[in-house]
């Protein structure tokens, strides 16, 4: 089968390789869509990071580069594995990508798993990955979905996921006014479960065509532009003068960072979901006065039955942020490149690693 | 009557000035003893910071410098205004020193009119302060304590109000690992909160008679020289490599920050109580890969009857935290300038401004 690959930084080749075996307790899955991911971009511009370097093998895969990427995905059951009886060949999936240590516990209880040593993740430290034709998944971490969700923007499920737990982890509830930095897919996908939830939401953002996405797939009540207006000042005065309830980080840029903080009113929460390379600076004097919150989110823990119930019931449509859909031979040239050079207009892109979703 | 005003920086003076008036709903108190705070000396050394400059007087007080200092004092009832009927002259009292909007709720059930907007001090807004020999306050703010604790003590009730609601926004509880940098007084008096409510302490500190401070008053469980171990390192060993539950910031110092932040656990709490007068480095990776909440406190809010509480039944001795005892003459010489230049020997200096205490 075929499958892209991360071998090092900047060499992503598309290689043929073994289908994975389906052994006892896993899902064999046919790929259907991939989305490709900022992760994926970084590992590609600034990695490995996430990625094990060959001779450094995953504690839990075993694996090293080269890796096969991707873990945005969705797909049609081929096969079950010994010991599986409670899915059926046919059925369409979606995967939560864990690869945890099997002495911690995942039970629908645990709030914590996301968090265990070792941790990695199905499409960066091994155990194939959504850019492959096919993968072959432990049945813990395989979601059946309905049918009634076009497979291409179930793909969209696992980052909707990210964007559901870090809701999660803000508090923020309905009747709140919650201020997101930056439109991209996290932020526009945050910006749709807020809104399902009955937020109010309002977006800044420098492209103006990610503003425009945000209006018109309608998961922002305001947008600004930060080149245009004080956007801090804007929110306090939407807000009486009282400030953001929430605020939300998915930019890891520092003028967003500050503006976030000054928006917030006294006892705000700050939810940092962006991934940041270099040390923020913090106004502790603010976090202080105004007793902020500053939490940090990351992944997902026990949240794909209530994403996949939101996207099923019809409260969040996912179709908007699709901006493209391609095949493996175009994965760098329309895929990473188009969301590194362009990355104004496009959201997420989706792959079908056997062409077949063409 | 004699009190200790702020003029300018580096300006502090001995007046003498009229008593004040007991107007309506105001209770008259014969200050006892005045602690010395932090936030004072910053004033004294940096300031004006809260002070409110001359021509520039505080919306709620209508004061500007020269303004009297001091709001950890504890005291006697001389006279109660018209309309109290539910206090006493010669009653023991402490003051929890809040100049606030009369629109604000500041009910027993309100957990946010320390946040109001305009919230000024009693002792650095105006409203006399603890440094003169009398003073008149609102009957919502003045806290009736039990014969049984000494007056010195009391004064330390304000400045351990503010460690209880540390501790509390904190949400460390019964059996956490804490781990506090600093042993000022704040931090003394968080882990003496800490140790009352179960939980286990260690504490970072520089300064070895501060480290025995800590280890003789009973408050830490371990102590640690940051100069001479990997304080985050020892905290996961003595954790099994858990990390820290919560983790108390009480110096203002980056490397303390850093310490912290890396000493924590997976959805541990950083909690800020010290205030910054720079913005911090904070490594935001850390935080978002932990799911760290960094927290931000100030002052305390309908704290101070379970404070008062805490040291009314033996839970928490406040004696060993007070290393020095000075009249109003001796405040620059032997009270700012001990603090400024002899910290390290220093906790707590008190002082009774009519020289009765001594």
């Amino acid at each position: 089968m075929r499958a892209a690959r991360f071998y090092d930084r900047g060499d992503i080749r598309i290689d043929d390789i073994p289908a994975p075996e389906v052994k006892h307790g896993e899902v064999g899955i046919d790929i259907a869509w991939c989305g490709i991911c900022g992760s994926d971009l970084h590992e590609y511009l600034e990695g490995p990071i996430f990625i094990p370097p060959p001779g450094k093998p995953h504690p839990l895969s075993g694996e090293s580069a080269p890796i096969t990427l991707g873990h945005e995905f969705s797909g049609v059951v081929y096969a079950v594995g010994e010991g599986v009886d409670d899915i059926e060949v046919g059925q369409h999936v979606v995967v939560e990508p864990y690869i945890i240590r099997d002495d911690v516990d995942t039970g629908p209880e645990s709030n914590d798993y996301h968090l265990s040593p070792e941790m990695g993740f199905i499409g960066l430290s091994g155990g194939g990955g959504g850019l492959g034709e096919k993968v072959s998944v432990k049945r813990r971490w395989v979601h059946p979905i309905s049918d009634n969700v076009p497979l291409d923007e179930a793909a969209l499920l696992e980052p909707l996921s990210v964007a559901y737990h870090c809701v999660e982890r803000s508090g923020a509830k309905a009747g709140d006014f919650v201020l997101v930095g930056g439109a991209g897919p996290i932020g526009l996908l945050t910006a749709a479960v807020l809104k399902a939830q009955g937020a109010t939401v309002a977006i800044s953002e420098l492209s103006p065509l990610r503003r425009q996405k945000a209006v018109d797939s309608g998961v922002a009540d305001f947008t600004f532009d930060p080149r245009d207006v004080d956007v801090a000042a804007e929110v306090h005065k939407l807000t009486d003068g009282r400030g953001a309830d929430v605020a939300i980080e998915a930019t890891s840029a520092q003028p967003v960072f500050d503006t976030l903080l000054n928006a917030l009113r006294p006892k705000g929460v700050l939810q940092v979901v962006a991934i940041w390379s270099k040390p923020a600076s913090v106004d502790l004097f603010q976090v202080v006065m105004k007793e902020i919150d500053i939490r940090g989110t990351i992944a997902y823990v026990n949240t794909h039955p209530r994403t996949i119930e939101l996207v099923e019931s019809g409260k969040i449509n996912l179709k908007p942020f699709i901006t493209g859909r391609i095949g493996l031979d175009d994965l760098i040239d329309k895929g990473f490149d188009t969301l590194i050079h362009h990355n104004e207009t496009a959201v997420k892109i989706v792959v079908s690693p056997s062409g077949r979703g063409l």
